[in-house]
C-alpha cells in the first residue's frame, strides 16, 4: 500500500454564508453556488482540486443533513459512506473529531487534510505541490499542520499566524495566533513578514488530531469514542449513534481548542493564490472588472456615473444604475440588497432584521 | 334628449410611460396598472370618474391596437364601437381629430371632453363640477376650453398658460401658452397668480374643434372627411378606413396644432386635486411616506441610512437598502432600475440605450 491511500480529505461545507446574501441563502449556501461563473460550484471546484491528489474514495464531505441531496446531486461519484451529515451546527472542533474517528475506524495509519468548500485557489499546481509537502511532513512527525497564506495586503478580516523556528522546507512552528487586527496592527504584521493568514487548511495523521483532542478537548473526543470503531464503519449504525452523540457536544472551533493551545503546531507558508471568498469586497477584488471597475455576476448592467460596484444578480435580468459608487447590488430569490462595500458587515443583522420583521421566508 | 346625453369623453390611453420604466412597459403602460394601489388601475379610475357625469355609452377609449385586449379587459362594460384602436402612433391632433368625426358621425350636437387615462384626480366633487361648468360654457360659446390647474410650487415641468379677460365663472380667455420654463421663470408665474399649468384636458363641441382643426392643421381634417359619416358608424367600414387613412397624417400635438393658434381659446382655472402622474418623482411626492420619508410600492422594504426614496417593486419582494437617499429603486419583468430622483429626465434615454445593446425584450 502505497503512502496515497493513506491519505484522506474532508471538505467541510455546513455553512450558510449569510455574508454573501441575499445570493447565498441558507437553502443555498454559497458553496453550492457556481460563484465564478466557471460552471462548477465552489464545491464541485474544492473536490475537482483535492481529487488530483487524493484518492476519490477517500474524500468525505462533511455538511448539515439539510444540504444532503445538494452534495449528492453536485457530486454524484460519491457514495454514502463519503457523506457525513452533521444532525446539528457545532462548529469545526466536533465535525473535525467525526471525521476523524471515521477515518481512523477505516485506516489507523491514515492522515488528512481538512478544508472548507468555499475558497477559491488559483495557483492548483503550487496548492497540490504545498499540500504534499504538508503530507509528507505530518506523516513523518506528530505534527498538527496549517496552511499560512503569503500575505499581500493589510488585510483586517483575516487571522494572523506568526511563524517561529524553521522547521523543514516551507515547514516552520507556529510562534502565536493573533486574532483579526485592526488596520495598524495588520500593517505591523505586513511589514515584519512573519505573519500570514490563517486559511482554515489543516493537515495532521488521524492519529495526532484524536490526541490533540483527547488532551485539549476530551469531552469531544470521549464523545466520539463512545462508539465502537466498528459502529464508524457501519452507514447505519454510524448515523443513529451521531444522531445521538453530535448535538451533544459543545459547538467550538477547532483553532480555538486545539490549534491555539497545542504545542506540536505547525504552519506552512505557502502561495497558491488562496482567498477565502470571505465577502462581496473580496469576491469584488477577485473579479475580472470591467473598463467602469463594476463586477457583474450572471447579468446585462448598464452603469452610469457608476463605478466600483459589484452586482449579483439570479436570473436573466437587466440592471439600469445611476450614480453608485462602492456598492453591492444582490438580487436572488425573492430579495434586493442594495449596500455600500464599506458596509458590508452589517449584512448578517440585516439578515436578523429581516426575519424579525417579516418571518424567515427571505433567510 | 337632455344636455347630458349629448356629452361625450374621449379617454386616451395609447401613451407607453416610459418615464416610469421599468414599472412601465411598452406592453404595460402605466394607465393599465394599479399605480396608487388602491385596486383599479389608472384608466379605470378616470373612466370612474367621468362616468359619473357622462353616460357610460357616450364614454369612448382611444389607444393604440396593441392595447385592445388590455382596455376590453380592465373595461368589460365598453362596447367595440366605444374602443377607438389607432394603427400607429400619431399623437394628439389625429386622434383627437379620430374621436370628434366619430362622435360627429353619432351627434351633430355632441360637445366632448378629452383626457388622458393617467392623470390623478383627488377632489373627485371639484372635478365633476368644474367639468360641468367646463361643458355648459362650451355648448353656449364658439369655444375650445383648456383646463388650467391652479399652480401649487414653481413646477419646470409643466407647460403654463396664462389668463387673459374674464369670459364667465372659473373661465378666462386664454393670453399665451408657454412651454416648459426654468425655475426662474416658474418662480416668477407662480408669483404673479396669471398662469396656471397645463393640464392636457380639453372641452368643445365637436362642431367647434372640427372647425379648428379645418383651419389650422387641413391636412388632418380632410383626412378625415374623407369618409361620409355613416364609416364613421360601422363598426368594420371604420376600422378599414383609419387603417389607411390615419397613418398618413402627420404626427403632431392637438396644443401646438391648434390650441396655440386659434383665437377661441379659453382656460378653465381649476383646483381639483390635479397630477399628471408624469415621473417618479411626481409620484412619490404624491405619495404617502414612511418615518424616513421613503414611499414604498408593492413591496416590502428595510431601509438603513437612506430615505427619500421611492421604492417600486412588481412581485412580492423583499427590499434591503443601506446609504441611499432620494433614489428610485423600480423593480419589474426582469429589469432592476437605480437611480437618483434628481436625474429621472434620463430614464427615457436609458430604455434607448437599453434597446440599443440588449434588443427590445426590456422594452
Amino acid at each position: 500500500m502505497d503512502k496515497r491511500a493513506h491519505r484522506y480529505c474532508v471538505i467541510m461545507c455546513g455553512g450558510i454564508g449569510s455574508r454573501f446574501w441575499p445570493y447565498s441563502r441558507a437553502r443555498l449556501p454559497k458553496q453550492f453556488i457556481d460563484f465564478l461563473g466557471t460552471g462548477r460550484t465552489l464545491l464541485q471546484m474544492s473536490y475537482d482540486r483535492i481529487s488530483n491528489i487524493i484518492p476519490a474514495s477517500n474524500i468525505l464531505i462533511i455538511t448539515n443533513g439539510r444540504y444532503a441531496d445538494l452534495v449528492r446531486e453536485q457530486l454524484p461519484e460519491l457514495t454514502d459512506s463519503q457523506l457525513l451529515l452533521e444532525p446539528a451546527r457545532r462548529n469545526t472542533a466536533p465535525c473535525i473529531a467525526w471525521a476523524a474517528w471515521h477515518i481512523a475506524a477505516r485506516d489507523p495509519e491514515a492522515s488528512m487534510i481538512v478544508t472548507p468548500a468555499d475558497h477559491v485557489i488559483t495557483r492548483e499546481a503550487e496548492f497540490e505541490r504545498s499540500i504534499l509537502e504538508g503530507f509528507d511532513f505530518v506523516e513523518s512527525h506528530n505534527a498538527l499542520l496549517t496552511m499560512g497564506i503569503s500575505p499581500t495586503r493589510p488585510e483586517t478580516g483575516y487571522g494572523y499566524i506568526q511563524v517561529g523556528d524553521p522547521a523543514q522546507g516551507n515547514i516552520s512552528k507556529v510562534k502565536t495566533f493573533t486574532e483579526k487586527p485592526d488596520i495598524e496592527l495588520a500593517k505591523v504584521f505586513l511589514a515584519t513578514g512573519e505573519f500570514f493568514w490563517n486559511s482554515g487548511i489543516f493537515l495532521w495523521r488521524t492519529s495526532a488530531i484524536r490526541e490533540a483532542l483527547h488532551k485539549w478537548v476530551p469531552d469531544i473526543a470521549l464523545a466520539f469514542d463512545a462508539a465502537a470503531p466498528e459502529t464508524y464503519t457501519d452507514h447505519k449504525a454510524e448515523s443513529a449513534f451521531i444522531a445521538e452523540a453530535f448535538p451533544g457536544c459543545m459547538s467550538i472551533s477547532i483553532d480555538y481548542s486545539v490549534m491555539e493551545k497545542a504545542d506540536n503546531v505547525y504552519v506552512e507558508t505557502v502561495t497558491f493564490g488562496w482567498n477565502d471568498l470571505g465577502t462581496w469586497s473580496t469576491l469584488y477584488d477577485l473579479s475580472p472588472k470591467n473598463s467602469d471597475r463594476n463586477v457583474t455576476q450572471n447579468c446585462n448592467v448598464l452603469a452610469y456615473n457608476s463605478s466600483g460596484n459589484i452586482f449579483a444578480i439570479r436570473g436573466d435580468k437587466l440592471v439600469v444604475v445611476d450614480g453608485l459608487e462602492d456598492y453591492i447590488i444582490a438580487d436572488a430569490d425573492g430579495v434586493l440588497l442594495i449596500c455600500p462595500k464599506a458596509r458590508e458587515q452589517k449584512i448578517k443583522q440585516m439578515v436578523t432584521d429581516a426575519k424579525v420583521k417579516f418571518g424567515d421566508k427571505y433567510e
